[in-house]
């Protein structure tokens, strides 16, 4: 129940009746390898003073998801899951101050406090005080997790951003890339150092790349390969700036990248798929004294050549992104419509489609999809 | 025999009879692990149009010398080792337009044309015609090694780089370092992105390592952290800027740095020893988000782990140095007396007492010998 409702309720609101009995609201768990479901949780209460209460106007799926759903990561037990969602203030403890009730609200895909020193740095991700969605707070009280209709959020302050007024419905796909993949592929991107007049070369065609490709021709790219396999990610690739494509993977991949760009590698390589061989081939795509920012989550075993990266001086660098942080930034150029890397979202599902939205996803049907409760 | 002379012979001249039969010159073999030997060898003639004839006034073991040295590296037959020297120009092949008879050079540990496209970006480490003191040049003829009396250098213009006027003898030490391990100090901190205000650890307190501290300190650095067990390098590290020393290794020594550090990780950390335990510790030492610069050779396996880097966004850049991009600006320093890396150097010894130098500095009784012929 709100502690505190500084504007007055917006359209979309939460029971509030004093009855003790909660209405459930509905939320997406993962019972095992491939077993989705949408089902009733209790609907969120105000639990801590820093905590807000957020209506889902927007979820969607992340290609991370897909590591339990194939069961490449456990799952020992039915939890809660999604971890990028937008949405409007309900309710605010009493101890929030940059956030309105009413506002529309941005979630990063990791909580964080925004004061400790790492928040500082810039590095959120590594927060003191940090927690995940579907995970718990630091008083051991469980999170929601991003996909359901209404979510608790913890350090409310720390973790959301708030839009300077409620967005046109046309905004909405490009607001919720905010929450991972634009911020993820723009974090690949400063990791290895993209800047005025370089060549990149992005490997992986999933929503992270190609916004690594938005993101690289932001930054003042010159040339940006993208290398797929697939035809509708090549067109949306193209559409987000990439001067090139290479269809070829491995060591041809990389013969055809060193083609276009006169016998030598990229300046910078973006690396968002994580697996052995991706990252291969990244640093394979590397010039001499080249730069590998990578952003796939490390998934059966990612290894990094150490002798080859000595003997070429290329450096790795790069991790979970601290997307927080580039919220502000990339909010700007997307309210201004500079960019527009909302296009990823080419499939958009009812919330209790949600087992269709994985399955989308997992058969490569569907770049991106999101789920609108 | 020179093909060009474009000044007056120097004070020390090789021997230009006319005489078919060439008069030996001395330099350093290993045959063996822990067998060194000075040895006649045919003194050099220019090959190649853009050869230098250089006599040696100064030139010393590395740390890297000590691989084969120990068998960490294979040594199948006897061969001239040695790969940091500075000497007078005798002689200049037609084609070398930027070098004078009489010059003094400094010769970086590497050989390159200065005009490829690595070259160009500054990797000259990875020149298209790059090659090694002790190996083949680009038409399959052997180079001399740097423990010697005498070298034939290809590639004089793009390899060499001559000081203004002749130095003084004080200054000879310094100006040796820039073959090496100055350069690849300044290397370690410049991958590591050093900066101003930056907290700093160094470990490895080696000859890189030491000049690692003052290459930190000379880019703005405010805390330099000197990992060293040893109290003579921890006194020379104080002398080149280091605020602080732990002596602790391992688990222990990254508690002592985060100690030091207000309870995190250094902004930057420098990997100068090039091993399995040396490169985890650095990672260990470096905050979320922080940078590992190394330039270790990894001998023995050092590895990356790339989960604990991913999760907390540290990157890791570096290799072998190219230092004949960084000779330049740091021999205005050293001629300025801003610097003074030639300290490093804690024995002198004639070349025909190499042998000595290698077991001095494989007991550590020496931090850096000099062998001068």
């Amino acid at each position: 129940m709100p502690e505190r409702a500084r504007r007055p309720a917006p359209k979309t609101t939460i029971d509030d009746d004093t009855d003790e009995q909660e209405t459930p609201v509905r939320a997406t768990l993962i019972h095992a390898p491939r077993d989705i479901r949408v089902e009733d949780v209790p609907d969120p209460s105000l639990q801590g003073s820093t905590d807000a209460l957020v209506r889902v106007v927007a979820a969607c799926v992340c290609g991370s998801d897909l590591w339990p759903y194939r069961g490449v990561t456990d799952t020992s037990e039915p939890r809660r899951i999604g971890h990028e969602f937008v949405g409007v203030v309900e309710a605010l403890g009493s101890d929030v101050s940059t956030l309105s009730v009413g506002d529309f609200v941005i979630a990063p895909f990791a909580l964080s406090d925004g004061t400790c020193v790492h928040c500082r740095n810039g590095v959120h991700t590594s927060c003191a005080n940090g927690a995940w969605w579907g995970g718990e707070d630091s008083d051991g009280r469980p999170i929601d997790a991003g996909q359901g209709e209404a979510v608790r959020v913890p350090m409310a302050d720390g973790t959301l951003v708030a839009t300077p007024a409620i967005p046109d419905e046309s905004q909405i796909a490009s607001l919720l890339t905010l929450s991972d993949v634009m911020g993820t592929g723009h974090h690949a991107a400063l990791a290895a150092g993209v800047g005025k007049g370089n060549t990149v070369v992005v490997v992986g065609d999933g929503a992270v790349g190609l916004c690594a490709v938005l993101a690289s021709r932001r930054l003042g790219a010159e040339r940006v390969i993208a290398m797929s396999r697939h035809a509708d990610r090549q067109a949306l690739a193209r559409e987000f700036g990439a001067t090139d494509i290479v269809d070829q993977r491995g060591d041809e991949g990389v013969a055809a990248v060193e083609e276009l760009l006169g016998g030598i590698g990229a300046d910078a390589v973006l690396e968002c798929v994580g697996t052995k061989e991706s990252m291969q081939q990244a640093i394979d795509a590397a010039r001499p004294g080249g730069r590998v920012g990578y952003v796939g989550v490390p998934a059966g075993g990612a290894e990094l050549p150490i002798s080859q990266l000595f003997g070429s001086n290329i450096s790795v660098g790069g991790g979970v992104a601290p997307v927080r942080g580039y919220i502000p930034e990339l909010l700007d150029d997307v309210l201004s419509g500079a960019i527009d890397p909302g296009k990823v979202f080419d499939l958009v599902l009812p919330l209790e489609e949600a087992p269709e939205a994985y399955t989308a996803m997992d058969e490569r049907r569907s770049i991106k999809t999101m789920l609108r409760p």
